[in-house]
């Protein structure tokens, strides 16, 4: 099918209003076009863009929706500082075939009177779930909200915030939501560093001790393929980090799946961290392959 | 447009697989079809019928879905006695034009390792929300999946269950779930009695007590009239239930759409009962007019 995307003459279209958007993503599809989705809160970074080049060269239409979801910010956390940058959003996707950016305001997400939260057990319940209350079903009812507005064939979401897939498709399969989840690999910076929005937030002191956090997942790897046990291999990645002044919320291998701990001592693990640099909080993981 | 409905020759298709219904919707959707879906958990009665004709009325295919739903009972009660008769509703709707009924099996709603959960708030707080914990979570849930499955045009609920309809249409504004919610005139016995699946559980002498619920919103639509401050019309509903050995739950004026204290005292008000007649517990309601 040739693709005529919306922003080859004009840049993609800027649309506000929920039903405006569902409408236009529907006519899309009623035209037997695919269409793509990524769901942003903006702060566009090469992680995000990433997602959306693969959206573009996958379907025939790509939405990205810029949202700073309060719902998912717990009190004391971060939400009134979190970057707001939309015109540089807009220039960081253009030209990779972006059809729509849906930037709707707050009260188009959550109007007066709102009162439906979706709230997700099982993989939400460990690590970011313990320690951010509130944060995944923030998470599942914006992402579920955003899906009934962009009604896509395809979401695309990083492999970064890998709780926050399993805790999206959990939520798209246990409610039926009509669309597939593609999980994109996370994009890092050449000494490691995963993308992240929060990485603006590091003073240079810290940026340069958060390579800790890749170091320890490259590190737990190599232990792993050694055959050291679990046990050993959380102590390590903990102690790497403790060196290096990251304050370790957790750092740990578990079923890539569940979250749970390891069902087999060699297959389906990963290794999962968050480590808190001064008032920045980072999260990064790192599935380990069968090993022998 | 001809109405060319399912069933006229051959009876309505039974659907089991919730996929394979939201294809078969979306089907008839795209050739320009206006689908009616009426939720229910089986035992139809006059009530259900009511919803299904008007359903076939304004619509050009109608979907009855039959799900007797774990999730919005509470422990102790009538999950296990609740009337299962898919015969008896197969032939409840025979000639309705009903296109397709959607059965599906309990864990193609819930299946393994479920673990998602849609929560209402607001109207969902008081009254049946603080006598059945969880209640309403289990109806929200299970009517959001159930719209994904069938994604209709158009949605029918029965107007005995009011704080449901409530609860429902602030579910589908929060989500934005794409369908429009109709709320249609309870049915009734003659002598006045709401039509109910839980009827069916009455001994003979609480079915003739079992009138004192409609009596009681008769007795408080002459005292609205009347000029009756609400303290005192609340009391004499009460009384008139007690007097005819109706346990209330609660008898109420309130504002009909957040079900809080009426803001004003001739406007916006309904009359809701609860009561239990031995096992069996039932609900009721009535919109006062605007009173002078």
């Amino acid at each position: 099918m040739a693709h005529v995307r919306g922003d080859e003459a004009n840049g993609p279209m800027i649309i506000t209003d929920p039903q405006h958007m569902h409408r236009d993503v529907l006519a899309a599809r009623s035209r037997g076009r695919r269409v793509g989705f990524v769901p942003t809160m903006g702060a566009l970074h090469a992680g995000h863009v990433s997602l959306v080049k693969r959206a573009a060269a996958e379907c025939d239409d790509t939405v990205v929706s810029i949202f700073v979801n309060p719902t998912q910010f717990g009190p004391g956390e971060d939400f009134t500082r979190y970057p707001r940058t939309l015109d540089a959003d807009i220039a960081a996707v253009a030209g990779c075939g972006v059809t729509w950016i849906f930037a709707p305001a707050a009260d188009a997400i959550y109007p007066n009177g709102w009162a439906t939260r979706v709230v997700v057990d099982g993989p939400a319940r460990r690590f970011e779930g313990e320690l951010r209350p509130g944060h995944f079903s923030g998470v599942a009812t914006v992402v579920c909200r955003l899906f009934m507005a962009v009604p896509a064939d395809v979401a695309y979401f990083g492999a970064k915030d890998w709780q926050q897939t399993l805790v999206v498709k959990r939520m798209v399969r246990d409610l039926g939501v009509p669309v597939e989840i593609a999980v994109c690999p996370t994009i890092r910076e050449p000494d490691g560093l995963a993308m992240s929005s929060r990485n603006a937030y590091l003073l240079a002191d810290e940026r340069s001790r958060a390579t800790a956090i890749h170091e320890s997942l490259m590190l737990a790897e190599r232990a792993w393929f050694a055959g050291d046990d679990i046990a050993a291999i959380e102590h390590a990645m903990r102690s790497h980090l403790a060196a290096r002044g990251v304050a370790v919320d957790y750092a740990a291998i578990v079923d890539r799946e569940s979250l749970e701990p390891l069902s087999s001592p060699v297959a389906n693990a990963i290794a999962i961290i968050a480590g808190r640099l001064g008032t920045t909080r980072l999260i990064d993981n790192h599935p380990l392959p069968t090993r022998g």
